[in-house]
């Protein structure tokens, strides 16, 4: 299983008036973390180059929040590639603060390709065995 | 049900380098409209003054993506409370450009009150039969 | 001096541990009145049809903060093109609450358009009489 | 002179649909390597405890735009305590990539705290020849 480690710091200007996160932030980070799993596991050149792909849009995303963060704290997502599908990747991200757990949250991808007939628009490019077996 | 419609035009900045609406700033404005749906349900300042709800936090977000937005779209967010329990509950968002549906997506939050051993710390509001028949 | 206003309500998200709106996002304001000026004074489909403009960076940004706002206020922002160079314009913004100023901003920006020697690369258009006199 | 770096690299969600970083998200990151400055220079408990400060606001804030940044760039911000007045102090920003200056920016904030005559008013903080000490 693919995992990679992003880390941060909360800044004041990520917190609400509650004085914690704003929770879409942690959706930000949770892009950003993905992004860098995406990076370390094919690479965005290869990506580009050897298949054509021009983005990676989300299908679907969801998050559970136990515990709330607050400016200076200092986090860490384990990111993971949990699942892959004939058109469709599922990332686990796992947010922890000095290793608790505080926000759990999930990522479907597809990366996406322009269509053959109109290159303007787009399609899911079907994962290959060789797309297959970089992601798991 | 309660609901209430959230009105928004997507900008520029709201958008990333695919061109489309950078996937957090959806539940930026899922918890717009939520913050909007409870002022006509119930009403901020009572719930601070009646209950003395200090703050709303999510529990749960969570998003299907069906249609990508793009700069200068016009979106209509339809939020509803569909789900009531002891301590929490549950809006859903339906995002819609020109009546197609984009983004389905929800929150499960809960209020928030001082605790009365320790005001410095906070537990979940048990919503009662007056609370209840506000916001169903 | 073309002017065109551009309204918005203080989201919650909007603000920080402070409770007042989180100064950066006074800015994303400011941008998005702007492209709502343009839009009114020339066109983006004309700017990129008839001119092959790509782009409008800023060169130069700032903004003095008279007073705050916090959540729930509706600001009205009073943007004008109020100065026109050979290849960069000013456009000023009063941003208010009822009447009351509570942050005057600019930007200084230009229309970039593909460099003919290389279309990867940009260059600043140098503003015709046509387009100056769109502008002012 | 009092100086400090923040380090930062560019997600692809800071990025705006020209490819480049929006630019309030500078804004955004100045305010950040700032609040870095202060909590190096002072300390941000010692100026709640020794000297009831509540926030840290920004009367004016600036920069010029010598250069965009893109997605994975990483950027160094160079923050700098430049000028102390008698209740406000001048922050300088220099944001570079590999050492070339991409940005050059400032804020002039001021400590707030509250008023003796009414306690949910506030009032900047005359700097005291401890704090202008320990900013310059």
């Amino acid at each position: 299983m693919r995992t990679s480690i992003y880390h941060l710091m909360v800044e004041f200007g990520d917190c609400d008036p509650a004085g914690i996160v704003f929770y879409p932030n942690f959706y930000r980070w949770f892009n950003a973390s993905s992004c860098h799993l995406i990076e370390e596991c094919i690479g965005w050149n290869r990506l580009r180059d050897d298949f054509g792909v021009v983005s990676m849009p989300v299908l679907e995303t969801g998050a559970k929040f136990i515990n709330s963060a607050t400016v200076s704290d200092r986090l860490a997502i384990e990111s993971s590639l949990v699942e892959c599908a004939r058109k469709a990747f599922r990332i686990r991200h796992l947010l922890r603060r000095d290793g608790d757990l505080l926000v759990e949250g999930f990522e479907v991808r597809a990366f996406v390709v322009p269509r053959l007939d109109d290159p303007q628009r787009q399609r899911a490019l079907e994962l290959n065995d060789e797309m297959r077996s970089a992601l798991t």
